[in-house]
């Protein structure tokens, strides 16, 4: 075989390896997506042995020796991490992916890989319980297990920095804890005086949105709305669960859940429509990375600029509801009675502190986020106790947003993320938020069809939007690294900037300020 | 060590392997189980490719190097399939067992039992639809491809006389073609007899099954009875399929499924008893079993035996319904106004060779399966070609039930088992209804207090009786071989006289005769 045969045949081998792989992680994604759905409660134990044998296997793959080798092989190494320059791009992107998947796996014992496997399944139940009583304590010992092996990835993995550094590249590849504070600070102070005005602005009326919305109208409803924003529903599912979420078991297979809450409208239906916007990257990748690594999303930071976009800059936005709410008046008439569009529009945009960050609003989100990035910081440091986290979450709270809740369940058990392990995820929240203001505008640039009075928003259509949002974004999935993506679709790196002007030039309309 | 201490150490270390297999099965479970409950339709290809990659898995791990060493350092072997005489009971279960499923597992290539699972998944999503649309055509090139993948296994698996007996054997274990066509002719003659002199008996009157049964109402009765007959939903649950089946993912984990029918009564809540019979028989495997191969039913037909009994010996027997016939009216008054119990205990005991074994009488349903086993035993032998079945199965069903379908949804359609490659599971059903009679019988000697008026099932009290069953059966899952099993509970061997002598008194009464 001839040099260029050889690599061909090494990165068809590695392709065998990683399909194998991807399947064992849909499978695995299974086992969870039951676990949160339809599992009975008393199988938690088996569940979580049945998920550390997966992740344990799969590991076994990731850093297999004959991968490794094909790795050597092809060229990667810790000085050249993307591989020759002779690969075409789809190649490279292939190879440069495995390697950076091997790279980590590699440092990693696989029994603290089916340990967080087995500890993350045991605790979300825990975690369930314990918000159901409002009781850290109960929860206390599972969390206390997880972060000491979060701990000790972190150190497995190691750092020059921060040790929070190797988990938040978990969620968000080749960004450092510095990186994030200087963004966060670059935007944090724009957006302090905002919300100060906002206060000063002429008040929201909310209150018809805590009215009674029974749950049966509010599935219909948000059924309705994902087929209409072209969630296809052949490959794909919604389903309630405790935390919503959006997980993909398949190209063709990527399911949904939200949660209704009978007496609080929003809920739902922005929790439907943010998972909605994960389910649709996943489900627009082009279907020749079916089954590969690249089937993916870039970053959790991109793949939430999409969820964001959908929830917020679409799904909060007065064209969209010029088009649904006549519709959703139907559904509530009792609830909505009195309520016109405008109002409707600003009440669902109401800004104030509150405690439950996933019902936020678009201003006070990011604070929500600030807290837990300090708090995880801090935990992974060591310099805040797992006991002493309700009231770091307390004084936290009170500083970031003048609120506390007198409670765990709204306070420092209201998400899941923990329980999962997932620490170094929350940042990318905000990083989403950004993003998706500075893909937005420049998809507003180019479909200038979309925003305007009687275009596709107030009429609708969805079609050419999810387009322009797949042809930019879903269809290479993890084809371009995150910051090479977001240059290649706005022509500079993350800016801030895009994201306050879009809160500002909103909420001024809003509060006529 | 000891030749003691190494014999435990080898059984441990055969335990640790069978701990990966069972999880593994285990998973594979949820695949399956989802695939027929909540999958999106588009993701079958996946699906099987999932379903293929971890069926090759256990395989590899069934036939490993180190299993087969095992196996042979602990004394089995051709000649000794049942170990040495040194094990303790649970032990020489255990090692019988796994040897026996080692034995099988062996002479097959990985390729067939991967290509086997890949087929059978693809295959059930196409016999789904080639039922809704009535046509056999639609599913002919699935089902030749599943029945050369199953001739191929027998071939592979060797037999004596027959090539039915190695097909048999996996649902049967150890019982021969030869010997089921014997036990059959012990009682065909003596069902044909008593068929004519009910048709001669004063006639039944069921059409009000085929009222109106507002399936959300079926559901909740179904929930109700699943309940009250002590299935813990905790550790199961109850969804809806195409074709009723029971599952199980764990000791803490057995599902069950049934469908409804809004215009005919009996799919759905006899569907759910029969399922329920099953996954009690899982349910009630004593603890120290969970985990290992022994947590299974002994037999397909033992496993019948518990769904039948449940479903007929209890659930359409007069004393059963003296309980659940006023819950049951309160929830469908109209279509029970004017129905006393009587009535509607005869009507869904009502004898009538009719076109779907599912909801064949007691009477009848053994036709249905004698007709499935002359059509099996003419497909492996190669007698009988694929695209004849559909005739073959009209001329067969008027041979033994006088009736035959216009269509083939109703014929040749009717049944999941053939697109999941399961040729030989059918007449473990006759069994079942063998060994029930036979096992009931003895039930009603040791508990008097079970059947008598204002006795145990009068009064809807169902604990001694499931406590009887497991004590007796379900807690040892596969210790015992089903024979073995039998004269143990029983003192004897399968007889058919039982089964019959029950019959003929039962339909006696309600026709009169």
């Amino acid at each position: 075989m001839t040099g260029e045969n050889i690599m061909a045949d090494q990165i068809l081998q590695l392709k065998t390896i990683d399909s194998e792989i991807q399947k064992l992680i849909h499978t695995a994604a299974l086992l969870s997506w039951d676990q949160e759905t339809y599992m009975p409660p008393a199988a938690v134990d088996e569940r979580s042995e049945q998920l550390a044998l997966l992740e344990g296997l799969i590991h076994d793959r990731i850093t297999g020796q004959r991968a490794g080798e094909l790795l050597e092989g092809i060229g990667l190494s810790e000085d050249q991490p993307d591989g020759p320059d002779s690969l075409d791009p789809a190649q490279a992107a292939f190879v440069r992916e495995f390697y950076r998947r091997y790279r980590r796996s590699i440092k990693l014992p696989k029994k603290l890989v089916t340990e967080r496997a087995r500890q993350s399944a045991l605790a979300q139940r825990v975690w369930v319980e314990a918000r159901k009583a409002s009781r850290f304590s109960l929860f206390e010992p599972n969390l206390s297990t997880i972060l000491r092996l979060v701990v000790e990835t972190a150190e497995c993995l190691g750092y020059d920095e921060h040790i929070y550094d190797p988990l938040l590249d978990e969620f968000e590849p080749r960004m450092k804890t510095s990186e994030l504070e200087s963004v966060f600070a670059r935007f944090q102070e724009r957006l302090k005086t905002l919300v100060q005005r906002i206060m000063a602005g002429r008040p929201v009326e909310s209150s018809f949105l805590k009215r009674s919305y029974p749950v049966e109208k509010q599935r219909a409803f948000s059924n309705l709305v994902l087929t209409a924003i072209g969630y296809d529903l052949k490959r794909g599912r919604l389903d309630i669960s405790a935390h919503p979420f959006t997980t993909t078991l398949g190209c063709s297979d990527v399911r949904l859940t939200t949660r209704y809450n009978e007496k609080y409208f929003n809920t739902g239906i922005f929790g439907t429509i943010h998972e909605a916007g994960h389910g649709l990257y996943e489900l627009g990748i082009d279907t020749s990375l079916c089954g590969t690594l690249l089937a993916d999303g870039t970053s959790m930071g991109i793949h939430e600029s999409q969820s964001r976009m959908w929830e917020n800059l679409i799904g909060r936005s007065l064209p969209f509801w010029k088009h649904f709410y006549p519709q959703l008046k139907t559904q509530f008439p009792e609830a909505l009675s009195h309520i016109d569009l405008e109002q409707f529009y600003r009440g669902i945009n109401v800004v104030r502190p509150t405690l439950i960050r996933v019902e936020a609003d678009e201003v006070t989100y990011n604070l929500h986020i600030l807290l837990r990035f300090n708090l995880e910081k801090k935990l992974v440091c060591g310099d805040l106790a797992v006991k002493d986290l309700p009231d770091a979450w307390r004084e936290e709270s009170v500083a970031l947003l003048g609120v506390a809740a007198p409670g765990d369940a709204d306070g420092v058990l209201q998400d899941i993320h923990w329980s999962m392990g997932a620490i170094g995820y929350f940042p990318t929240y905000s990083l989403g938020n950004l993003y998706s203001a500075q893909f937005f505008k420049v998809m507003e640039k180019e479909l200038p069809e979309m925003t305007r009075p009687g275009g596709l928003l107030e009429r609708g259509e969805f079609a050419e939007i999810l387009s322009w949002l797949c042809q930019k974004i879903h269809r290479w999935g993890k084809t371009f690294p995150a910051g090479e993506l977001c240059e290649r679709i706005s022509g500079e790196p993350l800016n801030p900037d895009y994201f306050m002007d879009y809160l500002e030039q909103k909420f001024s309309d809003i509060y006529g300020i």
